[in-house]
């Protein structure tokens, strides 16, 4: 075992909120390092500095879902009079553009530790008490490390529903898919979180024969209206939807296919299926498992291992601090966790108060047709507010893009969740369309501000786009009226 | 001439400003007409209902624009994987495309004029008194129409520089190039309005030989140092630019092309060039000569042919009113007008004493890197606050989607003008990228809100996206920092 290294700050875990927090308190003049590890995953894949995000979450996604959204877009540019025919794709070629990038962000990370003198070690950690953690290398040398504040940002890790026969020997998870060198051929995907939705979205537009199977509802945790139409839209588009399903068992086949056994909830009926892939898209677990918790005495939920935490990012132990997906109750989000780290961090190195507000924070869906939303659902806020006083505008509009190639738009949908009482402060936005991340961001800025219906209908919009359509939301649900915008 | 005939409210233009206005006075139960009559443009270009915007506007616009994104795309595309080479473009097959929505909008406005029975007249009109107007078929016929209100919302026109040779004879102008059936081939845009560069841009994206001719600053009514981006952008992406210069004549080849002879300002140098087409986007003239406005009283600024207006967007004669383009000191743009024509109805048909608020109002420049902007521009800021009382926030960024066909960001660019005391209240956002419209039209309601800096940087981003961008800027022009985003 080495000597013992002192630090003023110690972040394990170098994802987006622990490099975020590390960065800034470095800046802030305090002595700070980074211990991060990568465990493969069960079928091997490994990677590099940066956390979920920047490997194995948003990045690759959304280049991947580009990838199939560039795909339709060549069916578009056929009617606007290129002379062009749909292709065949090439996974390989994406596959490594795309891994290229991530490689070249992991030292970008690198780089910017190097930069703010925030010390790195490729450790394995684990507490030895509240003050000390031994880091363990690849070769198996120990190092201890102790710091006044310790920041626990571990992130979380894809979970494998090992009571199956054959999900952990044949089954990949969104851990694999984007660094395979070959295409995953014909795919299951089980799951209804927004991985499972994203990760089936962009393998269909990629031209794979594709089935999501959801054992009960999708996008359990967002408007339930606008997931409805989010599959809806998927099934549509070439994605074969298995509702109220779920596996039993994964066999490997002689000729190396997977087949698949499963059961229809309801008929109680069992039926099998032979693919290529299976991808577990069934939730995530935090990473807490390997941290020795118990030595320093941090709390977590004994049902989702996740860290408590209180209002400054506090664990149960008062100097070590827990931020990201490792925490309870926060959302799963790279620019929260980000905005957490640094806030913290400021908190801890200078004379900042400023906790995180993590009311309102945007988020968007990259399925094929995205959705980005902010706020309240409209459950959320009928059972906040009670149905009297909320009313809901909404509309389904047509993007201008799409009528020359005669796209369908019936998923294209945007409803806004507000107090019934004058000025009608906006409670949630919900945008279901093209470019939805884009369209979404400035508004949340808005309900930031305590934006009123009023408010967003004197805005002026911007002509053609489909964000304006938000400031022209005229029907209200209450009202019964047909809310599909027409003409100009 | 017919018997003359009454109503409540009287609408001269059937555009996005005089069609909003009439539709609102009709749902507020008032007897409404519409005269709306489009001479043909020299070239004898001729459309149906619904103005500027629907027909040689925003809309036929945004379609070209799509269809020159698409070419980009399928190069894009290639490096995502998809094997496709770039193909050849179709003019004949995207201007019909593009026309036949066109007309059904025209269709669309009918039925809608309809449905709400606001009476529609294909007349040419022209003041008889203040109270009277009269209305000449194609035929020749003449009605009389009088009405309690007059709302005279006529538009403008593409100006021709009549003063140059050959230019009313060989130029075609906006009016023109959307319902040309042929490719305009090798073309000459001769101005610096968003009009010009748009056109340019489309033209240049769909791989025709473009050159625009600017006399002295582009865009002048906008932030300039963003002007300057959006021409280098363009500039870099194969238009060619010539500054400086202004065409002295026009003349006809025995071949049928165009041969122009401009000079350098500078040099006083000579010069010529062959063309397919030369588009004149030198601005717009008022639709007002026409009208006999002096027999109704209503006055004009002699400059600009405009109409003089107040807050209340009456003219001189207080039953008179002028919206959109034709009003002085207005927005040229179809959200505007549309918004001041329904203001307006409510004003004169209802309780409503709400006015038009024509501060803040975003608008994007579909150029092929799109410019979105809402509030006011450094200089505007600059010359209200004083230098010292301005804080600029700025970032260059290179959208994700960039990265892997290794597409060239140097323009993409975002600024926000702020004031520098805290909490820094922002007074203009500039966003220069991909899908700025869709970007810039939420930040419009945050700065609408009262958005400060430090609430746009308490708000958290939608990643991966360009508009979270917005949010994360931090470096200020004061600092002298390098503005360039690196990383995650």
């Amino acid at each position: 075992m080495e000597g013992r290294q002192c630090y003023d700050l110690l972040v394990i875990g170098g994802g987006s909120g622990g490099l975020a927090c590390a960065k800034e308190a470095a800046q802030l003049g305090k002595k700070v390092a980074v211990v991060d590890y990568v465990e493969p995953s069960p079928r091997g894949t490994r990677w590099g500095l940066g956390g979920t995000c920047v490997n194995v979450g948003c990045i690759p996604k959304k280049l991947m879902h580009q990838a199939a959204l560039l795909g339709g877009m060549i069916h578009d540019a056929s009617h606007y009079g290129w002379k062009v025919a749909q292709p065949p794709h090439d996974w390989r070629k994406m596959a490594e553009a795309v891994q290229n990038h991530v490689k070249s962000l992991n030292w970008g990370h690198r780089v910017q530790l190097q930069d703010r003198k925030v010390k790195y070690f490729n450790f394995k950690a684990s507490f030895v008490n509240p003050h000390m953690v031994c880091g363990v290398s690849k070769g198996g040398e120990e190092t201890l490390l102790s710091a006044d504040h310790i920041v626990i940002a571990t992130g979380g890790r894809p979970r494998y529903p090992t009571h199956i026969e054959g999900a952990l020997e044949y089954g990949i998870t969104s851990d694999d898919i984007f660094w395979l060198k070959e295409s995953p051929g014909k795919t299951l995907v089980v799951g209804a979180s927004y991985v499972a939705l994203e990760c089936a979205g962009f393998l269909t537009g990629l031209g794979l024969d594709t089935t999501v199977m959801i054992r009960s509802v999708p996008l359990r945790a967002f408007d339930q209206q606008m997931a409805s139409l989010v599959t809806e839209h998927m099934a549509v588009h070439g994605t074969r939807i298995l509702r109220g399903c779920t596996p039993l068992r994964v066999e490997r086949l002689s000729d190396g296919r997977l087949q698949v056994t499963w059961v229809d909830l309801a008929s109680d009926k069992k039926d099998t299926g032979t693919f290529d892939t299976v991808l577990w898209a069934v939730g995530r677990v935090p990473e807490t498992r390997g941290l020795n918790l118990e030595k320093a005495g941090v709390r977590t939920n004994p049902n989702t291992q996740k860290i408590l935490v209180d209002a400054q990012e506090a664990t149960s132990v008062p100097h070590i601090y827990a931020i990201g997906d490792v925490a309870e109750g926060r959302p799963e989000l790279t620019p929260t966790a980000i905005m957490a780290g640094r806030l913290l961090a400021q908190r801890l190195c200078s004379r900042s108060s400023d906790l995180m507000d993590y009311d309102n924070v945007p988020t968007t869906v990259f399925t094929p047709l995205e959705y980005g939303c902010v706020g309240l659902s409209e459950e959320e806020a009928v059972a906040r507010h009670g149905e009297e006083r909320v009313e809901v505008y909404h509309a389904y509009y047509k993007p201008l893009e799409f009528v020359v190639p005669e796209r369908d738009a019936s998923q294209c949908y945007i409803k806004m969740v507000c107090l019934r009482e004058p000025p009608q402060l906006v409670l949630g936005l919900h945008f279901l369309g093209p470019n939805a991340g884009e369209v979404t961001q400035g508004f949340a800025l808005g309900i930031k501000c305590g934006a009123s219906y009023q408010q967003v209908m004197r805005t002026v919009g911007i002509h053609p786009t489909c964000a304006e359509e938000v400031a022209k939301l005229r029907i209200s649900k209450r009202s019964g009226l047909d809310p599909t915008v027409t003409g100009c």
